[in-house]
């Protein structure tokens, strides 16, 4: 049976305003880092917040999770990778490595994982998993591990 | 002819996230105390975002200005005072005073303006000033200068 | 042998600018919050940023995690009930809990941990208790679990 | 005599985050898109946060406006014009233009400017032009108006 691993990388400078007075990335930046990784998968398999809204849901995060193996600092380019995980139920999850550097020098500086549910325009959880989602999963052969 | 000075005072505490790597507070982060301002000032005369909301529009900004004269640090705390500046227009106008420190320490550290105008839900400009806001300027007996 | 509960509360109102477009504080809002809650701790048990940067040390984050179960939305008041966590190794441990509303009406919004170390001037990683914080786990009796 | 317009163009992404309640882009977060413009600016002319701090300088803003005239949205992308506005004075000073769309649907979406001065290591508000600075005028031929 096929199972494919989904995946994206979004490339991403870090401002100047997410470095904070310890002169490294605030640790809670790396929320935009993930979600704009998220968003660039979303690009790439037709799954973004817009997608999601125009189909009648929210998909707020239910779980976040982050782990800072090394610090950024300002001048950092980072590439978010984003790898989808497969699940029966009606959630999203995501994990994340945060490299910086290139070549020989790259190096993982970050990592951490999520997990969204769907909600109704009435802001009420969604049980079971959305037409367009069950048929997403179909589309992009995602089989449950 | 009485005028009357509308204004309110918030009190704010730096947070440790919105001071940058050269050690003072961002000034970006000065836009957050400035809408504390606005809505404690929204607060005392019933003008705050949700009321407007509640009458069927968006108050969003189209002039904001910040003159900063003084660093803040972390461990300051602020008093943002903001008082309304009257106009005949469809127009909320605000000037707002940052200061730190008490008693004989306190200190003018930066001063601002800010503009707002009013659209209706479906993002539309309007024109002439919605009647709650007519009948709130006169609530408050405030004339144009 | 005595083991202490050492906790802070923190109360937070929701900023306009950290609600996002699905009318519910965006997830990454509650880094802030759980920071302020942490800084809150310090204040009262004099293990805060400037202290510890004062004793010769940072304190950056090396885990933080999110369980997100009701959404805050604008106008909610918050309490961030903030505990220490013992362990012998050179880490500061956190649990946050999260509510709004009061009385009755009182409900879990969030909970969440965060792990930090200790790096000195240099930023590199400190393996054993800084002196200071030795002292401090013996003055506030906080034993291993 | 010459005098040249020295310009830089940089393209950023709205980010989720950076929408409001209201369903636009927060008018703070554009202090964020003036920012990234400027070190746009200063990669291509060699003036930015870090050539000014290795030269032993901050460069802090004194002043810094917005004028918002078309609501930006999610997904939108931005092209932000920023322009040096020469002086004789210690100071470093900038115009900006905010688009959004191509070709014939490019619209001015918002404008500002800011303004910087210089203080030494320590926080002393530097009153003539530091040497490099002076040497930057004349490198790029920049004559004052």
């Amino acid at each position: 049976m096929e199972k494919r691993v989904l995946s994206a990388t979004k490339e991403i400078e870090v401002r100047f305003s997410e470095v904070d007075s310890m002169g490294i990335v605030w640790h809670g930046s790396y929320a935009k880092f993930f979600e704009d990784a998220r968003e660039e998968f979303g690009r790439k398999y037709n799954l973004g917040y817009l997608r999601i809204f125009g189909e009648g849901f929210y998909a707020p995060l239910v779980k976040l999770d982050f782990n800072y193996k090394k610090p950024l600092v300002y001048g950092d380019r980072l590439a978010v990778e984003v790898e989808y995980i497969p699940t029966e139920a009606a959630k999203i999850c995501f994990s994340y490595r945060v490299y910086a550097g290139e070549g020989e020098q790259r190096s993982l500086m970050a990592t951490g994982s999520s997990m969204q549910v769907f909600l109704d325009k009435n802001y009420q959880l969604v049980w079971g998993n959305p037409e367009f989602y069950e048929a997403w999963k179909q589309e992009w052969k995602v089989f449950e591990e």
